[in-house]
């Protein structure tokens, strides 16, 4: 028998585990055109709290009693397709299910090498990788010698954000929650300051660490660490609203300082924005987040919880920051 | 002796009249280069609120006993410039005062005509046209069969502002204060729908009166009016930051329900600006406010407060929302 983990209960503010149950099944029989593939690397993000309630948003919601769904690399074990073959590596977007049968026209295969591993395809290259570029680029227009605040610095996304604004020549400041994650971002990520939200004053240590204040703020948690970091904003500046994790399991509609008054005074820009409204350009950001990993300009840090069973612990562990860089469920291990 | 007004002291929260203090001066003698001009129509504008506290904005404080300054229209008296003689109309920020001495350079000519009154100048074809125009059209991006909802709605900014919708093929919905001003939208402006904030539930008034969403939100009020219309915006809206009436006597950060979960889930965009931001095409503004101000496509609506001494009161009038279109202050009566 297979396992699958499904939605048991949505819940109210912070998820627990009670809010999944792990089901035994049997996959269904193999139709032409379809593969059964065994997953390998499953993907735990933010934005899939969302997914937990019944409310509308940008995807649909996950229905109770039917398995939670997600990105996840995964092995072709049987194929009645001639786009697969068994043995392939694939990307899905597919139930928490040690098997599942899926259409091949659904899934993507992978091209998996040592420099570009499988798992590299959730995070780097994968929607994080994207999330990061498009966001950045596209609405945050970071000119060299700026300054760039990351929240959530540590993260799938802020890990790639950072390094491509210094590849755009700007100083960049990430914001974390522990003083190793904050090392890990000026070690290995380039970022010139960091700041433990869970030691410093935010609004203090924003001060200290721009001088020159706040030019482009990508924003993955918002929150009081946000209210900081916008109190400090230059005129024209440009904030990227790419999650706000701080917000998620808010059981009532969070309250907070009004920012449209600084909004205006510095004729500021802020945008919201997930990655599937840049479908027709995911080529473009593809090939230049490829070439910035082969040439050794783009590092990646991933966060491995082994086991299949430790998917909602691991999913509960995004919360409380357990991850550097990209979390990843191996379910080979 | 002429007269000019000063400010007394900084207003805490909403300022009184004795914020002001009017005093008796004699005008410098004319220097080279220099006119006396005459002070006539006088805007009186939201903006200078904020010129009131002791705080970093776009524009700098004004100083505790020396006159308030704003944009007046004048007509030269005397001149020792060969660039303006005595009895042209100008265009100047300029104190409030009857006499004012001023460097030609400062001063615009204006070009008055019974097509063009000279008040125009402090309105639709002053700072408030292209305020209305340069937001609405640069920002907003309003698209043809789009819904547009405008705050403020009445005022000097928002009754342009609605009319350039309609020229662009939008539905427009405008919110104001008074059924008066709601029926004036409606039969001058065209308005398509108008909400009357004080007596209606705003949040189910413009569910009802935009069937299919918010797609550009032009406010110039803030607070809780902003509250229930951007609870109700579609993907991709566009907020327009032009003005927060509702908080400029603020003494505290003003809190409210936080805005960016929404902004986020609906990739919407919010921009603030100032006007002075489009320097540089305001040629292109004029030229086009003109030609639908001559075509009969772009109406106008003031209202005119009789007596320099009423400054004071028609500035305060503001806050209450005392005009229906540009608010002017007329010396000559």
């Amino acid at each position: 028998m297979e396992k699958r983990i499904v939605l048991a209960a949505r819940p109210k503010g912070l998820p627990g585990k009670d809010s999944f149950r792990t089901e035994e099944f049997n996959p269904s029989e193999l139709q032409e055109g379809e593969v059964l593939v065994k997953g390998v690397y499953y993907s735990v993000d933010p934005y899939m709290r969302g997914r937990m309630n019944d409310a509308k948003s940008y995807v649909p919601p996950f229905k109770i009693d039917q398995p939670i769904e997600g990105a996840v690399v995964a092995k072709v074990e049987e194929s009645k397709s001639d786009k697969l073959k068994s043995g392939d590596w694939v990307l899905g977007s597919l139930p928490w299910a040690t098997q599942t049968v899926a259409s091949a026209d659904d899934l993507r295969k992978l091209d998996v090498s040592d420099k570009v591993p499988a798992p590299y395809y959730l995070g780097i290259l994968g929607m994080p990788g994207l999330t990061a570029y498009f966001g950045l680029l596209d609405i945050g227009k970071p000119q060299k010698g700026e300054t760039v605040v990351v929240s959530g610095a540590a993260g799938a996304v802020g890990t790639v954000v950072g390094q491509i604004a210094k590849i755009r020549g700007c100083r960049v400041v990430g914001i974390a929650g522990t003083d190793e994650k904050i090392n890990m971002l000026k070690d290995k990520f380039g970022y010139d300051a960091g700041i433990n939200y869970k030691k410093d004053n935010v609004q203090e240590a924003i001060k200290k660490a721009c001088p020159d204040g706040v030019d482009v703020y990508y924003d993955n948690v918002g929150g009081e660490i946000s209210d900081a970091v916008i109190s400090q904003i230059n005129t024209f500046a440009r904030i990227i609203l790419c999650g706000q994790i701080a917000l998620y399991n808010a059981t009532e509609v969070p309250m907070g300082p009004r920012i449209q008054p600084l909004i205006l005074t510095r004729s500021a820009l802020m945008q919201g924005f997930i990655v599937r409204n840049y479908n027709n350009r995911f080529g473009e950001g593809m090939r230049q987040l490829i070439e910035w990993v082969k040439e050794g300009k783009l590092h990646y840090e991933e966060t491995f919880v082994d086991g299949f069973d430790k998917l909602p612990e691991a999913f509960l562990g995004l919360f409380s920051g357990i991850n550097k860089g990209k979390l990843i469920v191996d379910a080979s291990k």
